[in-house]
């Protein structure tokens, strides 16, 4: 085994420029209870893309030297930097879930037993060769599961499944989601399907409408026909659904939701509320596809919260019993419930490329990139 | 006692106009736990504004009659009928809260008990000569408070009190307040001063910094001064407040106060965290002065919330134990922490008046109406 191993690390300087690049960094040695994970495949998911590009303006990216030395910079819009206050002048390793093989394990009892095994790990610096981290952090994967096929385990399908758990949690009975042709919307029709839960998908293409309901989906709503908030009331009337997760974030969308969400509560309504339904909607925004400011008229009522949502928090609230029982359901339906495909596998290298960064800037366009740290080595 | 009393009544019909009149209802006849209530004073609130315009456009009102027989009418923008569906073609009673003397009682004791007494009611159909109501229902004042000085025992003082038990129970330890130089900002004031709660005022005006500051108040961020994010990063860094309440709801502001909240939270990290600060950043919308969308840029992380708040739902959360100590609180300091002040008495003809309608559609202003359903009579 070499001495060092390469991993990608995001910077962004003082004077507003990012910079990403390989760092060569000692080869870790596990501890007793840690393990050492030669990391053979990790996604770039949209929820890397802050840590990565940390709100830098990516079409004014340009790559200096070549290989494992280029060096890719881009400019920091000045009104943003305020933000980034804490993260200045911080070399950070990147990339929060993947898969690989142990080549190397601590003392303990729960490290040996995982030795040549494929794991899969959520821990961040995953954009690396290798990666040591606590052997009970490690994701076993059932026998004859690749790495490439464990990439996924985590952000997209315990997001899912975490949707599905809030809304249980939060008293409601069916969902909406956005941007429900992703591979993480994909999953979650799959999911809602198998445990009988309603869910109205909101798409903005026909081929996306025609996607969802070739797995099967049974509402989808486009949100760019002129029929759009029709559609959407008559599906929430007949899911009941008052819970929505937004990928967009930006412009009215979530607002819009709302307001249907109003509409169908009234429809059902018996007698005239001053303020409005007094069922609760809620719209969780867990992405940020949609840049733009997020944009609302407030016609629905006074039962209603808009708010972040993030996985790490919310499995934090449900505790580690509840967490290893999802995390359980992922490995033993990795390649059905939980698939994922890739349209192309990479090296770090090749991350650090103008046709890469062009590509990966734009993960709503379904291209989506598997970082195979060890390729070609 | 007359057959018949007068009750203030808003109705919108389906061809999209507002009519306000007043209707001559049969004398109310008190039941076993029932009292009648002569009302002599009922506060025009901003609360009260939505049942009684009904979202109509109040720049179009005109009023045909004269008065107890006057009959204003005004139009209903077409694009929010559909909202209004559920109140379609139906009288309703107006008037939230409001004090009088009960001048007939049912035979149980609870009731015969108030017999001649001073009660503040919140009850809805208030804008009325006489108002029925559970004896229960009733808030008894202390000896010699009068109607006028009892009228607002519930909507500004329960708000007040409900949000500093809204920040107790949510986990906060201070406060943002908006607006907050209005009859009840300054209660919320006297509040959190006698509670030493830390509390910071938002206003638009040098006036209402010096008002706010000549009441005791220790942070008064003026809106719109250049130096405002500083000035209230400061006071959000001085005070710790992670919750505000928004009594204007359009606009930049919410979104303006969860910025700030973010960059105070910033401050005081030790890591950069890569969805932004983890602390939980509430704003409840519990108003709409400014009727203009919600917009706001998400730079504030993923630990954030944006919601209505509003009184009952909350009382209701609480419930009824912790709602009467809030109320016997309010009863003992009416004329103290919870006095209110009012520009104008009028009786319910004077409310069906061009003038009055300019006035009270502008709440923002400082007019406040009180209204003496029995003025005269």
């Amino acid at each position: 085994m070499a001495d060092t191993a390469l991993e990608l690390r995001s910077e962004i300087k003082k004077e507003g420029k990012l910079e990403i690049s390989l760092a060569e960094v000692p080869m870790p040695d596990p501890a007793e209870d840690e393990v050492l994970v030669r990391v053979e495949a990790s996604p770039i998911n949209p929820s890397d893309l802050g840590l990565l590009f940390g709100m830098a303006d990516m079409t004014t990216a340009t790559v200096a030297g070549a290989g494992n030395d280029a060096v890719v910079t881009a400019d920091v819009p000045e009104n943003l930097m305020k933000a980034l206050g804490p993260r200045l002048d911080q070399s950070l390793a990147v990339g929060n879930e993947g898969a690989g093989v142990v080549v190397k394990a601590g003392s303990s009892e729960i490290a040996q037993e995982l030795m040549g095994k494929t794991v899969a790990i959520l821990g961040g610096a995953m954009y690396a060769q290798y990666r040591c981290i606590k052997a009970k952090q490690c994701l076993l994967m059932h026998d004859g599961v690749t790495p490439a096929e464990g990439a996924s385990c985590f952000v997209n399908p315990l997001t899912a499944l975490g949707m599905v758990e809030t809304m249980r949690l939060e008293g409601h009975t069916a969902l909406v989601h956005t941007a429900a042709a992703s591979n993480l919307g994909q999953m979650l029709n799959k999911i809602c399907m198998k445990d009988e839960v309603g869910l109205v998908n909101i798409v903005r293409k026909q081929e996306n409408v025609d996607l969802l309901k070739g797995i099967g989906a049974k509402y989808v709503c486009n949100s760019s026909l002129d029929s759009f908030i029709d559609d959407l009331v008559d599906a929430l009337v007949e899911t009941g659904a008052t819970l929505a997760f937004d990928a967009t974030g930006g412009g009215k969308l979530a607002g819009q939701i709302l307001t249907a969400m109003e509409i169908a509560a009234n429809k059902t309504a018996k007698e005239y509320s001053r303020y409005g339904s007094t069922t609760h909607k809620q719209v969780y925004i867990y992405g940020g596809l949609d840049r733009s400011p997020t944009t609302f008229n407030r016609a629905f009522g006074m039962a209603w919260g808009i708010g972040g949502w993030l996985l790490t928090p919310f499995l934090t609230k449900i505790g580690p019993e509840e967490t290893e029982k999802l995390r359980q359901r992922v490995a033993a339906e990795v390649n059905t419930t939980f698939a994922s495909s890739y349209t192309s596998e990479v090296s770090l290298a090749e991350v650090l490329t103008l046709e890469a960064i062009a590509i990966y800037g734009k993960q709503a366009t379904g291209e989506k990139y598997l970082i195979n740290p060890n390729k070609g080595m």
